[in-house]
């Protein structure tokens, strides 16, 4: 009890924007504001499929598992209220080593910072031993009655657009499996620090929560998602609920520098927002600080055309979901 | 994603009291009646840990799975809303064999099974392939705003009762150990049908919703919680929170038939409600079909004191917390 007595006394910094009961009893108990319902959502990340112990510092598996759960936030326009952590992990690394941190104490501090930054309390969660290292995040945002984004909403004639750059984790990526290739395999493999910024998307992804909270405010969008297994995926994704298909202009992707187009049609992780807008609509050029691009239009379905187009040049080849699955 | 429809489709049948979304966008999306807030709750189950494979059958891991988190929702009074699950399996786990139903959807079977009789719909989740089996269960409930029953409120004076019968679970788990070791740990663990009934408490627990929702609906109950880890080590902990001690009669203890004085009172997974009530109350002597006791009193914290004691024929002995802990 002493491990659950530190996180409590570590999480109880946060500020509870509608949390009124944190850790400490069987449930949590959060508000909505008048006209608010809550939106809740869960990511399950496990070691060695989602990170590897030997690649991602303590710190960024922290950091990237509750910003997976902000992100599913971020896509319905929610504010954050709360978030839940439940935890399993080996004995060995909730013991701090001689003098250093636990894996356990690094791993709160990137999540703790990037919880603090987006005011999301941790409000519960539970720990178990476990062979091997599994995070799920549960978190529970609020948003106006009937105004959260969904990615049933699109319609035929909307434009299809995303925030900031796509490709960026999947490169990053890319280069930290260089590095430990380099490191032959052996321990931890160590980051230099001029690789820092284009290992950064990868690592340290940014939930995109004000620009949800924007696009929802100002009215700006149809429907919507975040990209978290890649556009080819989750932009099939939108289209089967949506009912409707896609084409995407190969040439307008504000592709990551130094990503590869097929990073940028396929990489999972960008977490950057996915949504489409109404052709009448005037857009601006960026949405609370993060530039937003136009990268192609809903189309009707047709028997014989492909659900995802890439246009390339005028030349129309299917493009196929080949981002992340979640059991493959 | 294949697998996910399925799980989708299956989910879609159960009914939904507040749930306005359900599986198959970013978040799910619920909202609470008016006068209501929400409570949510997780807990995270481990094969080796909270279960084994060769001995717990498929579909009362997916029972007990989400008996936790309604057992949880019990405890504050709540109505369930919606359930998530995050479930991380080896890949044979999720296949079907032959003729016969993969694990998975044995275990689909006793978590939906449970999740129809309580009206709680699964509204969302996560899958992803583990070499272990994790099961996270996410829970949101309602309750009436500042009705939930908590851990904190128990006051000096107060009665202490337990809903049912401590120690089956207890009970029921050492004779599927001495089964287990009939069988010399060879295979999957045969449970005769004679032996059924004095396995029901492990295997299929009841979570006590009924009786939770009555207790806060005839304002009968000042704390409460659930007894997931032993009555010990839960009593402990309500006390802890109230800042009070606790004096248990030994005599009083509604033993499951066939279980010990020791399952009784250190045995976890009982899940029936520990509450307190004003001495001036007057209990019926059952609520919502179920038995309640009266065990013992709430009584000052006092130096050189046990924080709880057992009380036999009068006489005070410590009573350490030997149920279940989350980490040790």
């Amino acid at each position: 009890m002493e491990l659950l007595s530190r996180i409590r006394a570590r999480a109880a910094g946060a500020s509870a924007s509608g949390l009124r009961l944190g850790i400490g009893d069987d449930c949590a108990l959060v508000r909505a504001r008048p006209g608010e319902e809550l939106a809740v959502t869960t990511d399950l990340s496990i070691a060695g499929r989602h990170f590897r112990l030997d690649w991602h510092p303590a710190e960024t598996v922290g950091h990237r598992t509750l910003a997976r759960g902000l992100s599913d936030l971020a896509a319905m326009g929610a504010r954050p209220v709360a978030a839940f952590l439940s935890l399993g992990l080996p004995r060995e690394l909730a013991r701090a080593r001689g003098r250093g941190r636990s894996w356990l104490d690094r791993f709160l501090d990137g999540f703790l910072a990037l919880a603090a930054k987006y005011g999301t309390p941790l409000a519960g969660g539970d720990l178990a031993e476990s062979p091997v290292v599994a995070a799920d995040i549960v978190l529970v945002g609020a948003v106006q009655r009937g105004k959260a984004l969904l990615r049933s909403q699109a319609r035929v004639g909307d434009s299809i657009y995303v925030t900031g750059s796509l490709g960026g984790a999947a490169a990053g990526l890319a280069l930290l499996g260089e590095l430990a290739g380099r490191a032959g395999g052996a321990g931890r493999v160590r980051i230099p620090a001029r690789l820092g910024p284009a290992l950064e998307p990868h690592l340290n992804p940014v939930p995109r929560i004000a620009q949800g909270l924007a696009l929802v405010r100002r009215g700006l969008a149809r429907s919507g998602m975040d990209l978290s297994d890649g556009l080819s995926t989750d932009l099939a994704r939108l289209c089967r609920e949506s009912v409707v298909a896609a084409e995407i202009e190969a040439g307008a992707l504000p592709v990551f520098p130094g990503a590869t187009l097929k990073q940028a049609l396929d990489g999972g992780e960008d977490y950057e927002l996915l949504f489409t807008v109404p052709a009448i609509r005037k857009m601006p050029a960026a949405i609370a600080g993060v530039a937003v691009t136009r990268i192609g239009q809903v189309v009707r379905r047709r028997a014989g055309r492909p659900l995802v187009s890439l246009m390339t040049d005028g030349k129309r080849q299917p493009l196929e979901a080949r981002g992340w699955e979640h059991f493959s």
